[in-house]
């Protein structure tokens, strides 16, 4: 193959990011015989000054992927994994001021949680008294999120978490809404309520000058008022409900200026049971038939006054 | 259960749509013993007056998600679905004419290609000669991709494909790039480009007054161009070529004023089989480990000079 | 479409079954204001007396997976679902008596368990004391697994789980194996032990006469018994563990009769950290690249003496 | 930790195999500049004398899984890959001849077809005529699979395929079931019928003296006549027409002796469109809601008169 002469530029270029994405990195360290895991899966995206590899495919101002994904795993072990937060500012901060053509960097952090095996002896110290401390399962609830942008002036940071499966087995109707033509819903006043999380919140810390939160203290403090909201919400809609789970982070944490959710309503639907001569009645304990697809989908932000939105709109792609 | 009290407002509400994703509609339509097949996926998601729903769980403003199912299907059975575009422009101009607090419909779709079994006999109409008019197998490479937004004044359809997995097994190489403390990589002169396509493109059409574009044809012909411009760049960097595809749908198709790619540079690397006396060269024919993760992951904005840039950054969420 | 003469024999029928896969059912019940949950996915399959409707296609005989659906419903009402193997049992037996054509049933289910949001103030009784009885979060470790096969005579049941990971971050090695002209890997002294865990054991439970075992007492004893021989074993190799974490069982069980593993080695390989000058040491808390593929796969049975093999050789179809 | 003493023996080990699962290895040959790829997942599966590693944890006898990873890619580099079954036939017979320990070698592979870009040109030989011949588009429908297995003295070689999604839109009817007390189907006179093919074959060759057969050759005919018995058969039920399916390999293709099939019932439900006074009539076109959950799951073996079966009865776990 002959390699032709480089390429015009009859179209423009806008808005680049380029990096290494899901970097699967494993930090344990050793406190005696007590192990601890961070368990990350780490993207990092740069952009910046980068016109001239589109056009030309000059790669004179292009870090190779290759480097971010070595620069993930040679942080882990010179600096630790903290937090995923603190983690991906370290890197953010590394990329931006230690290459001149990148003028802004985005690490987005995946972390899965693990939780000992065989803690039933732990004294409360958090070392386990039987010899397991090197010995986990991995929780596998949600998985915890964090985004950090930085462009070397201000930080962005935005937690979150997915994949985060809850009910409410009663407590939640649905009636009083609007009905047109294509309506064929009856009213529920005594239903299911189940869904599987997806949030962002975003921090109000931005400068370095700050003192910056907990972050694994207003992680596991956000996911329990989160939970706690959800539970003790008495459902008129999964909006009100999803509105509570942002209003009481918001009043309660702080740090915190935003908040949005992606809330599908997995729908379980009370299966008719008449052709069997049997009442399927929620009050005396029911059958439901757990539906995969369509599903409502729910989205919203909630915002502390005064706090301009910056998550953006779609969490997911459908 | 009592039912509480309604909640305070000490939080203020933000962006918001909700509607039911994930609609799973196929569309069969008979020409004579000739049958036609459309399948989708629709996702709905509605915004408007939408506070009190989420305030108070007043429900008095809400179009039940199941009543945007119900439509999805009315529609298709008394309009038919002549393109997944013109399906959603259909649907969006209902949900925000016919219901007041309806300010803004936005209708994504999913749309999976059939071929028909057994057409070596076909004539060239269309209608396969030996009787299986009615035989499909699902084609199986890209899910077409179609997103009409609508606000009662000016549309936005975005169109686009993902999972289009393609590869170029020489023309490619990657030298000359920065290098830093954290870089290992050695320069590659022939390399494998791999990658899977997830693109948008965004057509200047926004008024019912211009003529609408034929979305089927722009869609065989901005693929047919993008696959073009993949398999005849000889690519100094994914980057370059990424431009190139983008640049050559904004060179050929009027119709479209920007188009962004998100590539996943899903390496193909040389094995070392120097250990067992094997050279493991490309120009001979060679053996590539074709890893998962990580892998590079290059995003970019083509724009026709002069437009506005306003497909989201982020289409995936890595 | 012209309706054909039915087609001859020219080939044999063999083993065959049919049913409806994957019904999603979820039973709650309530003890006042205390709600339970049981998340199941049953699958059934039915064989017997049927060589018509596959060779002629007369369904005289058969009982449609409509009905295996319905029936499935019906009986998670009228008699609730005590434990997967229970429930089961239920369906497998009225199949195979309520139809003449129907010789043999076999029930595969998969239960998702849940655990309770908010129970800190509970009491010890199981009843959360604080009004959240009936909001759950999904627990999202393993998978547990039941199969209960009857013939009319016999009873066959098989529980397991997959999808458990779990990880030794010390306490492992591999060395003293064999070498060949393809062998490169170095011995290991210290190394990260990863497994998903997928089993099955089946139970020496065979006859409605025999009393049966305690099938949630069983499941939740076995699962201990798997992840502390997990933890608790030095481990030379992974074929060793598995056999320490079946033997266990065996021992320790007498209601089972046959464990079967199929353990992927989730490879954790240390990071080569001295081209930029840190020494990456297990000792000293290292850092580590989670692989995806390829994986080492161990997969052996390990049996009571003197008991026949009976669970099939692949759990999984890699 | 203190390293145990060895465990002793007090269950015994069943069935077991072992090896590196998932080795991704693509072979790129270049015949001038037109290229060829063979794209494999290749699984391998190694028994014999393995008691040992089990009990004691010795290694004595263990080829590593690295090993048999390294030998995948060293064979797709000295011997190429021909067809699937081929690569597996070299490999399989290399473990078991090479290594005394190993009794018993079972290979599988799944391959990823690759077509094109730009064939228009392309003048019969194979050869694109316009530059593009190292440009290709994978081409996404079935994932095709072959299993080698050898003993050292016999071969079993079983070739199939997944994932291939079919539809016939009309010439299927499904009455004159059984009917119980949970039966509340209704007939179907005009449906769609709809699976996602998963197959297996085996051949009738097992010994290297006989002339093996053109395995590419084979699948391609074996796929062709699965299809057109699919399109072809007016179906009376799923079983009837999977029946047909195997037994028109059967008597087409002599160098196979048993097929197996398993075959989701993919329910197109007709959408109730009744409340919104449209009719779904199918004669006149029709929509449907494909639906995910539940679904008939239909499966059977179809034999060569007097050959046995030695397919396992379940492709699938559900």
């Amino acid at each position: 193959m002959t390699v032709p002469s480089r390429p015009s530029r009859p179209a423009i270029l806008g808005q680049n990011q380029y990096g290494k994405a899901e970097t699967r990195v494993v930090r344990i360290t050793r406190d005696g015989a007590t192990h601890h895991i961070k368990d990350l899966n780490v993207s990092v995206a740069l952009s910046g000054d980068m016109e001239e590899v589109h056009y030309s495919g000059s790669n004179a101002h292009v870090l190779p992927t290759d480097t971010t994904k070595n620069t993930v795993y040679a942080f882990a072990k010179e600096y630790g994994v903290e937090s995923a937060e603190r983690f991906g500012i370290d890197l953010a901060r590394h990329f931006v001021t230690s290459q001149e053509p990148i003028h802004r960097a985005r690490i987005r952090i995946e972390e899965y949680a693990w939780e000992r095996i065989g803690t039933s002896g732990a004294d409360g110290t958090g070392h386990p008294a039987d010899g397991t401390g090197h010995s986990f399962v991995r929780k596998g609830q949600e998985t915890r999120l964090a985004q950090v942008t930085y462009d070397g002036e201000d930080w962005e940071v935005v937690s979150g978490l997915k994949d985060l499966t809850v009910m409410n087995s009663t407590g939640s109707e649905f009636r009083g809404y609007v009905r047109d033509e294509y309506t064929t819903l009856q009213e529920a006043h005594d239903r299911v309520l189940a869904t599987s999380v997806s949030g962002r919140w975003r921090f109000g810390w931005t400068d370095d000058e700050q003192p910056a939160p907990d972050w694994e203290e207003s992680y596991a403090q956000t996911r329990q008022h989160m939970l706690r909201a959800f539970a003790e919400t008495y459902s008129f809609s999964l909006q009100q409900t999803l509105y509570r789970m942002g209003a009481r982070i918001i009043e309660h944490r702080d740090e915190i200026d935003e908040v949005r959710f992606s809330l599908p309503n997995s729908h379980h639907f009370l299966v008719d049971l008449e052709p069997f001569g049997l009442e399927n009645d929620t009050a005396d304990g029911a059958v439901y038939f757990a539906a995969d697809r369509p599903y409502g989908l729910i989205e919203a932000t909630v915002l502390r006054e005064g706090c301009e939105a910056r998550i953006p709109v779609d969490l997911t792609n459908l």
